[in-house]
Order: C-alpha cells, then structure tokens, then sequence
C-alpha cells in the first residue's frame, strides 16, 4: 500500500464554522463535498479532536467559507494550528453573520448548512448538512490544496502561521 | 441562494469501478474524498442511478481510478455519458486487476476499498470504504474539475465525448 497514491486526490482550503455558546469558532479543512442538488447537500468531515466538531453536534449547524487563491493565507493557520478551546479565532478576522452563521468576509464564496444526517469513523465525524443559503462573495478562483502547497506554502517565511492540518 | 457557490468547490476527476457479476463496470465521478488516515478510509459519492451503485452494493467493494491531465480524456465521457446496464464501459479500455478490482492502467493512481459504512441521501450514496491497497502508476498531476472544464472541455470539440455527468 503506497500511500502516496492519495495525494493524487483533489481538494480545496475551506472554513468550518460555527457556534460556541454564542461565541464564533471554526477550523480549517480540506474535506468538503456537495452530494445531492435538490435539495442541496454538503459533506464534511471534520476530526474528533477538533473543537468544532463537538459546536456542531451541539448546534446542528455549520458553515463552509471558501478560500479564494487571494484570501488571506494567515486565515489558514488561524483557524488551523491553534485550537477554539483557548483562543477566539475569530478576533481579528472580518466575519459577518449569514443565515446565523459566522461567514468569513474574505472568502469567495460560503454556504451555510444545518446537520440533516452523519456517519462516525474512528477518528473522523461525516457530517451530512441541508443547505440553507449561499452565495458567491467574491470573484476569485477557489484555493486548491495544491495551490496552498505549491504556492502559497513555498510562498510564506517557515515562521508565517500557514499551517495546514491534514485533514486526512 | 445563488447556487453558483457550489461551484468554488474543488473537485478531482474519478472512475469508481467495480464488478458487475464478474465483469469489469465503473462511473465518472468527482466527489471523493479520504476521510481518516489510521485506518485509511475514502468517501465517495454515488448517484442511485448509477448502474455502478448497486454492483458497488452487490460486491462490497469498489476502486477509484485517479484521473491526471494527462490520462486520455475519453474516459471521461466513456464512463460518463453511458450507462454500464447497456454496454461494456471497459471494452477497450486499457484496466488491470489490482487487489481483486478492475483500475485504469491510464490513470495516476488507484485506490481499492472494501465498503464498511454507507449514508443514504435523496439521489446519492456516500460509500464508505477501507483502503485495501493503493499506488501510484504515473507521475502525473491530478486532473481536477477546474482544469477538465477550463482546459480539456476547451480544447475537445463538442462531439467528443468529454461529457462529464455532474455527481454533484
């Protein structure tokens, strides 16, 4: 078994995000995918250990804000080397709310979705989420995760917050 | 809802393959994503209408054909615009037997599953798969739904049969 066979698989850098008691919190992730179109659904598949997780259990709502080539790439270490239990990762960050969800102003596009089903692996939450609003908020092509390798990464000092867990 | 949103999410370009009763059937895809990495576990997405689906169900099993920007473009409609019910999507197609599955010798990388879980959804099943073996088989970028639609389909005249059905 030659592993590096999935990095052959293709992503994008997005946002996930949600609510803490009232208080904004996310995480950075590269596992979303959309399933049906009528209605419309998302996938996401966000890690145990990551405090979001359990925000979108208690909330059963979450967003997706999606990195253009041109977002901010300190958003990527923001919301990924550092955890929502001990810092607001939202202080600083422009965000707005959309359909009661924290969206980032940055990205170009978000969806924002409400948990209609999940499936649990060993390390990983699958969640199933209804779509109840999104939009284009910007005209920027959507940062791949090849992208973020390729360019941005070689791009930033090593000291730069550019961080990107792996997901998967 | 502007559902153009969707469309800034990234994709690779896939044939899920399996058998139908001994003979080798699959489907264009792009919605295929590694879930967890101990044990290795991928997600892929299948419509109902899919012939592939069900064979996936009949077999407990299945393989993703990794697509790069170099793999002959008429897969993609080869697997794509017709259906397995009606014809041989593998008649000459150049395929290998790894791990007991039917993969594309053409493609970048293969990745073979064994199904452990499944979420149903309005038009689509999110298979859940074990890794059983993987590898690369070319160095080759991943060909990714932005560079099919903005570079192949640009360059196929409309006959050619690039179609790519839309999984999502």
């Amino acid at each position: 078994m030659n592993t590096n066979a999935f990095r052959k698989l293709s992503y994008g850098v997005y946002v996930i995000s949600t609510w803490d008691k009232g208080k904004a919190t996310g995480c950075t992730a590269n596992s979303v995918m959309q399933i049906t179109s009528q209605p419309a659904t998302i996938a996401v598949s966000v890690n145990h250990d990551n405090y979001t997780n359990g925000c979108i259990r208690d909330t059963g709502k979450f967003a997706v804000s999606v990195l253009g080539e041109h977002s901010a790439p300190s958003l990527i270490g923001g919301f990924g080397f550092r955890s929502g239990r001990e810092c607001d990762k939202f202080e600083g960050v422009e965000h707005e709310v959309k359909s009661y969800l924290p969206v980032l102003k940055d990205a170009c596009a978000y969806i924002v979705c409400e948990v209609i089903d999940q499936m649990e692996t060993d390390t990983h939450t699958v969640f199933l989420g209804k779509v109840l609003d999104c939009d284009v908020l910007k005209d920027d092509d959507a940062m791949t995760y090849a992208y973020y390798h390729n360019v941005i990464k070689g791009k930033s000092p090593k000291a730069a917050p550019t961080y990107l867990p792996e997901e998967q």
